[in-house]
């Protein structure tokens, strides 16, 4: 059949004005920030509710026509851009965003995959609750998305990946079939956890359109202090006494080198250097308590004073309100969007067990400094996490092209040195297209074949999100 | 091949002496604590090592052999119990109880499967640390059980079922290959997230022979408080209370009914009434923190005084030192087993969403009094995660056989309630065989066609844990 006989059956389940075919209203959805993927589409579908979605899947199914699910289109992976080929669906979830139901004495919400995450933020803090699930890209990624790929991001030393949110999930399966597993139990063992492949598996295996989360009393005391250190060493053993004097308490633990601040300071509007002389190595280091009894603050001091005998801080400051904790954030945050104005970047998204972090570092930046005399490190993030973002700007002045035909050699050199420290190539991005080669080198035979096991049980004729993943 | 030449050849690679076959010597492996399964086995095999795991399964797989694994047995669904028919050969993990590797540092404990769930929390314990999981049967459970069930137990509120604590595993799968999945990394996005299978897949899947583990700082101050109060709605209110102003150092909150509270006083060693009056039902509360400068006694101290004025709470008793704190632990934990003591008991494993606990208990017990009359329900448990055991003793001086009969038909209803309210028919204990019928009546031919498509991808044959979940 003709792609316009399918847009036409496709437009009466979702209306014409929800099937985009003009060169114009489809451009939004075939690039990513990155401008690493740029692909091609016969039409975006945009369905408003989980019976539509169920319909198309259908249908594509019958006709085996292949489906691209698309959230925010913040990915860093390529996963929800179609391929250049132009046989690719696109199918996007942006306008199921309804909130379904939110109790806050059960501390849970209930809502359609196409919520923005910054409005589940707002919603959760309407009703005197947390949310906790923080990213830069937070005021436009979705949160089917977010679960798809399972994201990372700040809150993850307290709170958990987007995993650990979870209660339960509504998603259509390939066939159409919709299976309804939206629970907001926080004990439930009546057999596999269905919920765990689709968390994370980035379209592939179904497409999540609702979900239950956790909420958690909202922080009634928060307080942040941005660190200057010698070395990843010396964060290393910060965190240590962090995390054993605050236990949860401890909600943040980032990492940044002093040319990422500098970036800022350069390209990032509002960005202020919070300590007065340069240092090597900052920390951003968090703590915050859903209890007013706890003294945060004593704590914070406590801690500080501490490494400061111990000769592991160079010099602090301490947030005065809420708006300098919001000043510290919105360095670590602009962190990344910063490097583009400094030229072409190799990035890397990888963990290694906490206590390797900063042996890591040192190997790492040290293999890439000589690998490309010049270049700059910028490896900065989650330490807390044992997840950097090991991004490696240009040498100044260099040519952007030529720079970046290092990113394959560059990539092998540090997931080398993440490989011998047990560590993974994709902390929190996922494999989507991008790292989908690299999977088949890291990961052993029985791993990928029962991966394939798994998706040929779930989606038999490969239609949704192909090419992706495996 | 008869049995006796399975028998040699599986001798040559565990050794003669990890092959019984005798009635004495397999005995402790056929039965289970509740005596409601006896089974039968050609041969109990108890393997050393991860390899000679996986040539058993290999020899299995190859000969169409049946495997049950076992741990502690403790399982309280029949899941490790292998059937009365004599065709299924026990796979004991009792012999690999190994501690691998332990890292302070990064919070992480590497162990392998059959490690007593209490020599694991004594290990955490000496490096300075806490290893959360917590339950009555801990003394003898082993870890590799208590993933494979996805054990609950008492800390769940504050660190999650067992699914949350595991890092890593590592799995020999129906065909004998080895699965290393034994990562110890906070973040890790590449592919499916296949270990979430095994965690709760009740050993049908595949057999978990170490894992790793998430360890958390060691509570530096623990209170508890033992509190009388007249109704569910009174402990929930006080639980959401005590959750507003304690977030995550609300470590414990669990429901016991006076009858329950009277069985521990009668049968149940040094168990003491810790208030002077009786009250219709009570609530342990405790609150613990990694960080010593938490005022835990203060604010706990707070939260009752606050209840006391909202008139939710009769009485209540503080933990002056920790053997108080074990004292009121003790009645909690001795509430399962002193129930035997009391004649014929029918048991449920349920949870529904926290916010309708009250409720539910109201409709459930008035149910299945009217059902049996005199019946005594003891429905005990955490009400902090909407899971209650609800298990309802003999009416006095009833003949136990006759009443027992009752089993399923109160089943039923008490399902029923629990299915109006949206909960789970098995909370924490699993499907085994003794709730695989339920699950039928429980799930959507969706979901349960899912099950199977994992459970046929994983063991094509049928020959892991067969008639257990699904």
């Amino acid at each position: 059949m003709e792609q316009s006989n399918h847009a036409g059956r496709l437009a009466s389940i979702v209306g014409d004005a929800n099937v985009l075919t003009t060169v114009e209203d489809k451009a939004p959805y075939l690039v990513e920030w990155r401008d690493l993927y740029q692909g091609s589409t016969p039409m975006v579908l945009r369905p408003g509710s989980t019976e539509e979605v169920s319909k198309i899947l259908k249908y594509a199914y019958e006709n085996g026509l292949t489906i691209v699910p698309q959230g925010g289109n913040t990915g860093l992976v390529g996963g929800q851009i179609p391929t250049e080929n132009g046989g690719e669906i696109v199918l996007s979830l942006g306008r199921m965003n309804k909130v379904r139901n939110i109790d806050p004495v059960g501390f849970t919400i209930t809502v359609e995959s196409g919520v923005v995450l910054e409005t589940l933020q707002n919603e959760a803090e309407k009703a005197d609750r947390l949310f906790p699930l923080s990213l830069g890209a937070q005021g436009s990624c979705q949160i089917g998305g977010n679960i798809s790929t399972n994201a990372g991001g700040t809150a993850v030393l307290a709170y958990g990946n987007t995993r650990d949110l979870v209660l339960g999930l509504e998603v259509v399966l390939p066939n159409g079939d919709i299976w309804n597993g939206l629970r907001t139990l926080r004990k439930d063992n009546t057999g596999y956890d269905l919920k765990q492949l689709f968390i994370g598996g980035e379209g592939t295996l179904g497409i999540i359109t609702a979900a239950s989360l956790k909420l958690f009393p909202k922080p009634k005391k928060l307080e942040a202090s941005f660190v200057g250190l010698p070395d990843p060493h010396a964060a290393l053993k910060l965190f240590s006494l962090a995390k054993q004097k605050a236990g949860p308490v401890l909600t943040g633990f980032e990492i940044m080198p002093r040319v990422g601040v500098e970036f800022c300071l350069s390209h990032l509007d509002g960005a202020r250097d919070p300590l007065e002389a340069p240092h090597n190595w900052y920390v951003l280091m968090e703590l915050s308590s859903g209890s007013d009894a706890f003294p945060v603050r004593d704590l914070l001091e406590e801690i500080l004073g501490e490494a400061f005998e111990d000769g592991l801080v160079e010099d602090a400051v301490l947030s005065e309100n809420l708006s300098q904790v919001n000043a510290f954030w919105h360095i670590r945050h602009g962190m990344s969007e910063v490097q583009k104005a400094e030229g072409g970047s190799i990035k890397h998204d990888v963990s290694v067990p906490v206590a390797a972090i900063a042996d890591f570092l040192d190997k790492a930046i040290s293999a890439v400094s000589e690998f490309v005399p010049g270049c700059r490190p910028v490896p900065f993030g989650h330490l807390g996490d044992g997840n950097i973002h090991f991004n490696v700007s240009q040498p100044v002045g260099a040519d952007k092209e030529a720079y970046l035909k290092n990113w394959d050699a560059m990539n092998e050199i540090v997931h080398g040195i993440v490989h011998d420290f047990g560590g993974s190539i994709s902390a929190e991005h996922g494999i989507g297209r991008l790292k989908r080669d690299l999977l088949k080198t890291v990961k052993s035979d029985t791993e990928l074949d029962l991966m394939h096991r798994i998706k040929d049980a779930f989606d038999p004729k490969g239609l949704l999100n192909p090419g992706r993943v495996l």
